[in-house]
């Protein structure tokens, strides 16, 4: 039995994750709007002993350039914001984690730093942050920019925006609040620390107004593979996020980002590396078969067509024929390593148009297995063991059906293969994930220490 | 017995609104940012049958310039976030509304729309905002300005980005979403609308990406009370908090405000104006006066000063006798009723500056009253029935007793006097205050209507 386990996060989008989902007859349709439904998953997961709740995030309604047959096709528009549904599921959850995705490139880090304090407080340590440079250019518009930033430009943004909320997170030393009613001191006034950031794109002062966070810092999420990507994520962020197809791929990609680690002075355990698995689950092989089946059926054409325009970064393929060859895609802006990977998966197996998008209709590219219980355990276990993960962001075909799926049939086998927690160890988000808590910038262990407080 | 109801918020800082409040042996002295206290407090209120929860909120932790002496002793710093603590909050109560203060010069109209949008969905319409413009300057530094904004750029601001934000919770028509599984429609394409906006301060184009709030728009209420500040308020906000000292004040400030409606097309009834108040409430005169005595006690000079001058704009006055005149102030483009309040106060009270700040160290220059139950209704119906208020914001001295006191002493005697409700009529914060539903303004009844979604 082995002593490493495998970390579990449920990535949980309104109906489920299949681009037809909220079509299935079990799935709940206006599920991104309806807190009941969140409720219950957040309830399932954490039955499951999931480590975290997993939420995507965009800052647009849809992402533009879609052909008039599809419009009105595709389930969104519709969803709670991710921190303040998070802040509302943490009352009625006590051990999994909340990681939620939030854009560098549009939001504010003062703002920002406070929200994602503010829900570790909420959530006695169970925060987390998926940092995005935002994929789809459909948000600037939002936020009064002619044009999305250039790749380049949102990470060098993006890598001064973590530094300054670390930095405020930071503010206050973890016992700087002493609250004596005897005295009349509130805080300690040393260990209140102003930023002062003078950056290229940020100019802030601090303090926040957020005590320190339980965890020290929420949990840092990365979820971009590109190059620009990757080396961000070895410099910055506790668990990456990855759309990988085999096991090849997936070592590949692994021994590649935790190779980066130590030229930042990090060790390989101080980021956990979670590809996405997108499993249908059947208690027999045609069962799961039949499944998957189903929902492929309910996938109209247009949809399928403007589900992958969104992943190529935004090209119009409305224009060619649906049965013929994918074309050369010109380079894109936006999501520059999911368009590698559809042109690539395309190439590979010689796809059409329509088999393309039939291919990522469930997962938009991310890992898909269709199997019986031990197939699915069989799979999770060699990529665990070869070097290829140390967990999964598990992606329910829909929702709430998918989940309870992966609950009631996956989870019990992994822990009978003693891969899997039998129970929640410890009390934050970080304690679960094996992550320790970071310390604050402003203190040095071996600096001189101010005056005590009891003699101010 | 009166149809007309007194609407009652709780405006709950962490341990109080006394200066010294968390310094009040029962006071929970870390209450800003502990969740058992605040759910405690929200199961009071609705206990209650409070209108709404209010929490002011500010960009800074302190407003700079405090005097060396008085540093960490004033209890700032660490509080929740507004809305991610009423996401909270709606989970663990039904009726009470959540009314968070919310920045136009700092926060951003597309992501403050989502999030109150968010708030109110996940509620099911119990959602109000609080339109600031900031008054504290020490938030410029933590957003990369140089300066605060002047007041009347500020106020410029604040009347665009209510207009943006309202126009972004419209995007979505209220049957926009039809999720119709058979046919594959999740919303109609006509009941969507971008926005488009351009104007001097933003640019936005929409659609918001949350569906339209159960209210259509949640609660807009505001609390300036300098000129720009009742204007805006008569233009566009549907409650007003407001600090008044006596009922000739406050029905001269009822009457100023309710006759702005009318050049502005909206009726009396369409802005409810709520004075603060902070009642220490006695089952004796005496015993309410040792109450109050006792918290003032607890006030330390250092403290009363600091506090004074960020209520007079910022203004050092560690340099003048504690014991002599309250100086001339310079005019502040910070918090410019507030300070003008001040030196009226001082004016007519021949105050020292120990004595002003005594005087305000409890409801910071809110209406006190204190005295038994019988003295405090009669008061409050005094001001209700002669034209000086709608309702009151009431500010319990310290938390969770004051709040306590208020809800099983006033609220009683008030409802025996036919003022206030003996149970919830309505499901949202609307129907709670009376408040109508907006209608949409991409929706006029008498245009002729895009084909009905059948025919899609």
């Amino acid at each position: 039995m082995s002593q490493r386990k495998i970390r579990l996060g449920a990535f949980i989008p309104g109906a489920g994750h299949h681009v037809a989902a909220w079509r299935h007859p079990e799935a709940q349709a206006d599920g991104g709007i309806n807190l009941a439904h969140y409720v219950r998953l957040a309830q399932t997961a954490e039955r499951g002993l999931f480590d975290t709740l997993f939420l995507a995030d965009g800052l647009a309604a849809g992402q533009g350039n879609v052909s008039a047959a599809a419009e009105g096709k595709q389930a969104w528009g519709g969803s709670f914001e991710p921190v303040t549904l998070f802040s509302a599921l943490s009352v009625v959850t006590a051990h999994i984690g909340f990681v939620a995705t939030a854009s560098t490139t549009y939001e504010d880090p003062f703002i920002l730093a406070r929200k994602f304090a503010s829900l570790d407080h909420l959530s006695a340590g169970r925060a987390g942050w998926n940092v995005v440079t935002t994929g789809s250019s459909a948000a600037a518009g939002n936020f009064g920019l002619e044009k999305h930033p250039a790749h380049a430009d949102r990470y060098d943004r993006a890598r001064e925006f973590v530094d300054v909320v670390k930095g405020l997170w930071d503010s206050w030393e973890d016992d700087a609040f002493v609250r004596d009613k005897a005295s009349g001191q509130f805080y300690a006034p040393h260990k209140r620390h102003e930023l002062n950031h003078a950056g290229r794109h940020f100019a802030v002062r601090g303090p926040l107004n957020v005590p320190r966070p339980p965890q020290g810092h929420p949990v840092v999420v990365q979820a971009g593979s590109s190059e620009a990507g990757k080396e961000f994520a070895a410099e910055t962020a506790e668990v990456i996020f990855t759309a990988q197809q085999t096991l090849e791929e997936a070592r590949a990609f692994y021994a590649d980002v935790k190779g980066r680690l130590a030229r930042h002075g990090r060790t390989p355990d101080q980021l956990l590396i979670m590809p996405g698995v997108f499993a249908v689950v059947g208690r027999t092989e045609e069962e799961a078969q039949r499944k998957y089946e189903a929902l492929q059926a309910l996938i109209l054409p247009e949809v399928g067509l403007a589900l992958l325009s969104g992943l190529s970064g935004g090209v119009d393929l409305s224009g060619y024929d649906l049965d013929g060859p994918v074309p050369e895609l010109p380079e894109t802006e936006n999501m520059k390593s999911r368009q590698a990977l559809m042109l690539d998966i395309a190439r590979k197996h010689d796809f059409t148009i329509r088999q393309l998008y039939l291919w990522v209709a469930g997962a938009r590219g991310h890992w898909t297995i269709v199997g019986t219980v031990e197939q699915i355990a069989d799979q999770l276990q060699a990529w665990f063991e070869q070097g290829a993960a140390d967990g999964f962001n598990v992606m329910p075909p829909w929702l709430p059906g998918g989940l309870d799926d992966f609950v009631d049939l996956v989870v019990p086998e992994l822990q009978r293969r003693g891969l899997f927690r039998t129970r929640y160890d410890g009390h934050t988000l970080r304690d679960n994930l094996g992550l320790a808590r970071p310390g604050n910038r402003f203190v040095t262990a071996t600096a001189p220490r101010e005056p005590a407080l009891a003699t101010i």
